[in-house]
């Protein structure tokens, strides 16, 4: 089910390998003749969640359609160091000139994978959802929420336009013109699309309360204890979806979600997943 | 010197504020009026080095001229936990639609900088020159570059095309053609725009020994020890650049700079260097 | 509160100026010299609701930034036959060039408007939202439902990516399947961000029943009598949101909504609206 | 003969399908698995020209390569209720989340080709020539253009840049200077390109009498009567090509042809043709 | 009334400057600080005319808006070596980095201009209009037609859509399927728009009496002698404009024209024009 | 080894068909019926070498992928009047759409090619590389420098971000400043990669002696006499490259050349090559 559109690999590619000059490779040009063939693997030097394979098949099928890529796994499997992922073979200089790009996109979305994987593995047998947040590079977005769920993640809202998050923020700005809690959420409500959740931030029971009270579809607990947490859920009782936010690490995700709540979300999911260690190796 | 090209930082960011949807935020546009007016200070919550202001200022300005960024420092200042970087000033709606990706641009981009200052620091007084890789975020390699030099160091070639790097895979597919390396160096010479340094790629004292005799102009000593580089460095004898590169890290790189050689290259600087804590307080 | 992205403006009317030859406007170049200047105003020739003068002004300033438009009214506005909407004054031959451009916007984006008032007005004073649909004119969609916005209604989800709606087709491919609409919605709701809410299409009181029972958060009754409408509503008890399509016309709308839904909704508002006659008299 | 840039056809299917969200639908992703199979036909449900088939084919293609559609007929055949104009057979999946927007793009120009033809039907058997207008969709132009054509009618100058065509504004700009007619037309021709005749509107017999004086190549009678038209045709006798515009339908379409003009031009062609009603049915 | 569409000016000079990589400009950055100021003279070294000031200015505006350009001229001037054209002051490095890009363009449309100007003198007092071809640089054909204007020239059908010159191969081919001439005429003429002339390109008297009678609009006399082209002339008797072309010089253009033709068009004005000898004199 | 980025064809190549309104040819559509078929031939009609063969076949196979084209040779091939260098075969329409594009790319970068050839002819078996300079047609600097490659000669810098030059204004402006030409030299060496050599342009012995002194990597001679190149080489003994530049012919290029300098740059390669005669003979 997780899916990619293949135009935006296609696009998304392309760029990668025109800002790296990889259409005009001068030590390539200069030291390979264009007949001169080769073979390589991608191997995995490290444990982790295989995402990506799309982005490096089309990385050397934009700089030469003849180049080969025969894909021994599917992503999300699991890699062990020395897990042979895929050989590639064709011209080596295309090789040459694609690798550096087609690692970049494997590496770093194996890191996203890895690390939902890590989070999904922590929380395993609760009824809860591990997602993402807005805290993606920028311009890669979408592939990183490809990752999140090739890990066995789900994802939050694409962006600002395509859900609804009151944030504190947005409270105090109502506040501070004289609303309430519930006038702000109403507000939302009657002028977002009827398709659209509302969702409010909360940072305290009293503040859950008053979400609910407000009808909030979904109430985020921000930056709460786990014992804190339990205590609104409770209170909740299935009245709106619950979601953590705040800190949630690998170590600290089962207890948050021993707490009830229906989502965790994680923003180091994508802005702070190290890079999956996976490499080239050719032979010439 | 750091420098930015402007109308690069306008396209990424308004790409950015696209994907983001933050044309369109539904939550601020169903809660807070276009008259009100809100304040705010981005504040360091940790140690580092500031950069990425141009982008900040970019992405208030794309969202809304009217929005005021007054900095209090420069990219390149040191921050500690508490440092107040900049004001944003005007219409609260507008603040809170592109807060976000101005956060996200600015963390990400303050990380590299004081990723860079480390390991810059830890070889200061030696002449060395720390420098960057191709191993940057795709659509983002411009802006790290940026941050890099901001962080008190260099940077590398940019691209495949403006820059010549003989690896060890063009010399192994010249000699399985028959070719010394030697000869692979001279056709990269002979085929390259006179203007661009050749550099290659060893592994070995006795690879170094053959570079210099191929008049390589840099050597790029790849994953050897401090000591092994120091042999290196001392053979070579200023008949060419040394580049050491290969695991470097704030822990290591003092004792490859005291070997000797002119230049230290590390990928982690761009593909790995945790964001900084940076926060946008509002006051509503 | 309806809002328009001003880069997507400034894009949209760009290209349509560029389709229109209107920046190598031959007869006006060879005809009206750069110096002679013009005036004229925007006169209403029909009864109708004003949309679209951010366009008309966008239009102006992209031939021409020293052409003004001083406008009388806003977006919203009532006008009757006469009705002065705006001045333009500035280089005649830069008003003649973008006339056209900037009454074709005018006048669809005031059809628009005014085909949702008419809606709107008939079920005035209950308590329903008038809604749009995705059968906009390809590429004009976020102006057509501003243009909803501004004749008094709301907007369904903007596209397939940022909204869920189970449609007939969809329950058959799962049924053929072997599933349950029930287990089709679970499907769905387990893949979906939680953000969205699940909306499901049915055509009788029976399937109604089905999508209660699998919990949709919305259910579409397509093209049922009012009289079944109000059967299936009264089934539904508030644990789902209504919405109504199908053959929705300012003459039945009243009676649909008496129904007792929450929502009705309407593709001819966009693809059937009728231009409103908007004028452009120039005083030479 | 009608012809379509089939680069410009991808391109606007791609970018409807964009705007459609049509490569990530998340109803269709969560509930259609990709191996299942579905087939349909495209039903006309009303009397009217097919046109626009190149867009339906383009937006399954763009969508999924794998989609087949086999067109029965060719744009340009007459449909009856119930006339089958096409099968499409492939995943499910890709058929769904292509449908709207191929069905979206069908109506449209089947609906202008219809729109046209009952133009021209209305004209049978007199040399006139049913020609569209400037008025046509912002960004649609070139398509509703080759719907007018598959409908039976020829097209106008493209745009300002490829046509002359002196309107009032424009002569009343001359004379406001001090210029008669004559010296307008004058001006035009020595300014434009050899290859464009020199079109003037006028609304009287004493302009059209001027016109014809000032070699005018064609004389542009707006909004007046058969009889006031065929006036004009009998005093400029071949002097000039005649074209009527204002007001034109199916209903008064014959009386002005028989004034003799050579020409009808029709905005309404293109801005107020209703879609034709033409519908997908699944075999699930 | 020569004019260059100010958008596409900005693209264009934008796109060279990109290309010349004159945003980061190595160099610059390394020797010259932001904030030395520079100023300097754009002088001319050769006899021509002046043309493409407009992109100069915007030039210097896309690398540093505080560049100030002053003009003492206007395109159409005519230049001596050590004419003034132009000053310009503002951050030395900013005008450094646009130099190139801004002489580039000077000197290749004043080149075009200046030809333009030699064949229109060569023409002088006779009724005959100088214009250019489709043989153009690929993207800089709105330029250099524009420069054709500026040196005294007219334009020729910008591209294949937007003028009808029916050749020898599309004669050849008509005849290959049996039609006339004539009847090859009457296709186009009944397929392209009407407000366009019918040009047919011949080669003898002959032919030029055969298009007279298939009433051509305009006849190309391709590659015939001033005679022949005078026999063809008196023969069409202003039946239809006359062109010439083929070969056409300065030194041939008053003899080709003392035919009566009233178009001569030459490729060379555009495929041949060497560059006018302009500098930048720096100041420092 | 010369290579052409094929994407960057694709590109430029259908800009340039669409700048020429080469998908909407109405003279061929309304005169050459699709089915009917033609073929033709490419002719040298000069003496010259071959270039611009990928945007031949890039510029048909973008109107029309079933049109073939067999060339019988490859680019470098030497041409004489007559030579048969490609055969093209399809639709007879899509072959006059697209012929003068494929010519205007292939005369174009002929005329480069040829222009170069006569160059390093005119060297042949001295020790020096003909190279071109940034003086080349905006946007069309890839191909143009492929055709120098074509020719036998070498590339220059891409552009000012991918080398450095040191120029008499950059230095012009460190001595306003105080700045001797070692430190100039020694600034752009501190701040640019150091991948790149640095080049500094002298125009007399004595700043050649100082360039040798700040250890500039290559010194550019510019306009000097051969013999005073000689004395700079004789000097310079090897300490940096020499580049000779200003004033390059092939008439003068061999004394050059013998004055021992190793590279000669000619901006007139680009910028001044007179195209190629070639034509397509087509057989209808």
């Amino acid at each position: 089910m997780p899916d990619l559109n293949p135009d935006l690999v296609r696009r998304i590619v392309r760029e990668a390998l025109d800002e790296d000059g990889a259409f005009h490779d001068v030590t390539t040009l200069t030291t390979v003749p264009p007949e001169q063939r080769g073979r390589g693997v991608f191997l995995a030097k490290d444990h982790g969640v295989l995402a990506g394979l799309p982005l490096v098949v089309a990385a050397f099928a934009a700089i030469d359609p003849s180049v080969q890529v025969h894909a021994s796994l599917v992503d999300g499997a699991w890699l062990e160091p020395g897990t042979n992922i895929a050989r590639v073979e064709g011209p080596l200089a295309s090789i040459l000139s694609a690798e550096r790009i087609a690692l970049n996109f494997l590496q770093r979305l194996s890191g996203v994978a890895t690390a939902t994987k890590r989070l999904t593995d922590a929380v395993a047998g609760l009824p809860v959802r591990v997602v993402d947040t807005r805290k993606t590079t920028p311009g890669l977005r979408a592939l990183e929420r490809y990752a999140v769920q090739v890990g066995g993640g789900h994802n939050h809202r694409f962006n600002l336009t395509d859900g609804v998050l009151i944030k504190d923020n947005h409270i105090a700005a109502g506040r501070s013109r004289g609303l309430t809690l519930g006038q702000v959420v109403s507000a939302a409500r009657s002028g977002a699309p009827h398709t659209l959740r509302i969702e409010v931030e909360v940072t305290s029971y009293e503040e859950a309360q008053e979400a609910v009270e407000a009808r909030a579809d979904i109430i985020l607990l921000d930056n709460m204890t786990p014992a804190a947490m339990k205590r609104c859920v409770e209170m909740i009782a299935g009245r709106a979806l619950t979601e953590a936010s705040g800190g949630v690490t690998a170590v600290n995700a089962r207890a948050i979600a021993e707490s009830g709540v229906d989502i965790i979300s994680s923003g180091a999911l994508t802005h702070s997943a190290p890079a999956l260690d996976i490499s080239l190796d050719l032979e010439i």
